[in-house]
């Protein structure tokens, strides 16, 4: 039996993990849960939070994932320690891995983070790249108008540049930085117009395919990579509208995307766990 | 207690990756030992490495190691899988980052390897990749002129500029490649003239430097990174000259190597495995 690689995320975000998991594990399955209803988690409390991650976490645990990815940088933030202490599968955020990348990049030793505001609030980042190295110079930004210019599929031309171009503005005058971690997982949809602002002595780092790259070492360290010849199979779930997240999924993992389900979370919390 | 993270390498190659966990890791000390004088490892018969390979690892046990890195190709196609069995701690090899790396960067899918002869004919790298995704093309080149030319300490200039140059010629034909991997610790030295030759569309990726990133991860994983705020120390030992040993790890780490030791590898087996 061929076990599916789990991915949840509050929304739509994580899509571009999932499509990073496609492209560099093309033999894996996955299934995907995006909380669309209740997105986003950015200005939830923690405990709402916590609670909501866990209930996605049920769902897919009941459909056999052989790891879980959280593909949310607030869900990770708050929950990250918590379910790798609780699940016996292995459990990867999206924290770390850009922070580790970025690290692996840098030869100045000075990084930059844009994100939500509720990520760079939360000096995520910033403390998983001091907790590895004390010495690394930190600028982060958020970057609020982002996520609704990608949501609108504003990913291109003039007015989505201009919206890079001003809000990066202030980044620009660390001539020393030479590397950018992208700590939201929508940014890598406009990464070309990130890259193309911050000139090409920055290293772009994006989170979800870092991420992915380390779903692969770890699954590849636990002796967890399929090994079989069958095709892949993903499955998506959305609490959200179908159609909606059917047109998103279709668009950003560059393939016709056929399973696409609605479920209800709390009703599944109450059958998941006892 | 502070417990080290150990390396093991053929010769004096893998302190390339040694030097790599020192900038990525800067709070963990490192133990590294070279066998030196039973180097190159590549020529041996299978038995004989595996042998060796053991010698060192008990040797590394012996000093309550937290993690092992074996930074040898030869030793990591030989007894990865076995070690990995055997050891209580997490064992991380060269090939492995090295190809995941190269898959995460590749968009055409059609990656270079380059490395010694005995690391090319083994077709490690070729198996490493096409488990993670059948479908990569694989063009990998045996470089056997690189190595001594890096160990006389030329890695600038005509002459050797020349010699890349010339052995790389006929992996330029593959217009479509876009990511070569550096499957041989010593070829990080002369990355830049690498570089040069393939041109700017070709990603380089250095095994020691990813290798260096997936000990982060796995130690980061099992929550095993250093916490602490005392100094890392190092510690190196090499079963051949120490004096040679001690010119080349200087210049190599790009910092003042103060304890390099000679060890007898016979001996030390006898006394840490019964």
């Amino acid at each position: 039996m061929r076990r599916p690689i789990g991915v949840i995320d509050s929304g739509v975000g994580g899509l571009t993990v999932a499509s990073e998991l496609v492209r560099q594990l093309p033999k894996e399955s996955i299934i995907y849960l995006g909380d669309t209803k209740r997105c986003p988690y950015g200005p939830r409390p923690k405990e709402e939070v916590i609670q909501y991650t866990w209930e996605m976490v049920d769902f897919l645990l009941s459909k056999d994932i052989k790891t879980l990815v959280i593909a949310c940088n607030t869900a990770t933030a708050f929950t990250l320690d918590q379910l790798r202490e609780e699940l016996s599968i292995p459990v990867v955020g999206v924290i770390q891995p850009g922070a580790r990348a970025a690290i692996t990049s840098t030869r100045t030793g000075e990084i930059g983070v844009i994100g939500t505001e509720g990520t760079i609030s939360s000096k995520a980042y910033v403390n998983a790249l001091k907790q590895i190295n004390t010495n690394i110079e930190v600028r982060d930004l958020a970057c609020p108008r982002f996520v609704p210019l990608v949501e609108k599929g504003i990913v291109s031309g003039e007015e989505a540049y201009n919206v890079v171009k001003e809000t990066l503005q202030s980044l620009k005058q660390f001539s020393n930085m030479d590397t950018l971690i992208l700590g939201c997982t929508h940014y890598p949809m406009i990464r070309h117009l990130i890259h193309e602002v911050m000139g090409t002595t920055v290293t772009v780092i994006s989170s979800g395919e870092e991420t992915a790259r380390e779903v692969s070492t770890i699954l590849g360290y636990h002796k967890k990579l399929y090994r079989g010849t069958n095709d892949a199979q993903h499955h998506f779930y959305t609490t959200g509208d179908v159609n909606v997240f059917h047109e998103i999924a279709s668009r950003w993992l560059e393939q016709k995307v056929d399973a696409v389900d609605k479920i209800e979370l709390n009703t599944v919390k109450s059958l998941g766990r006892t």
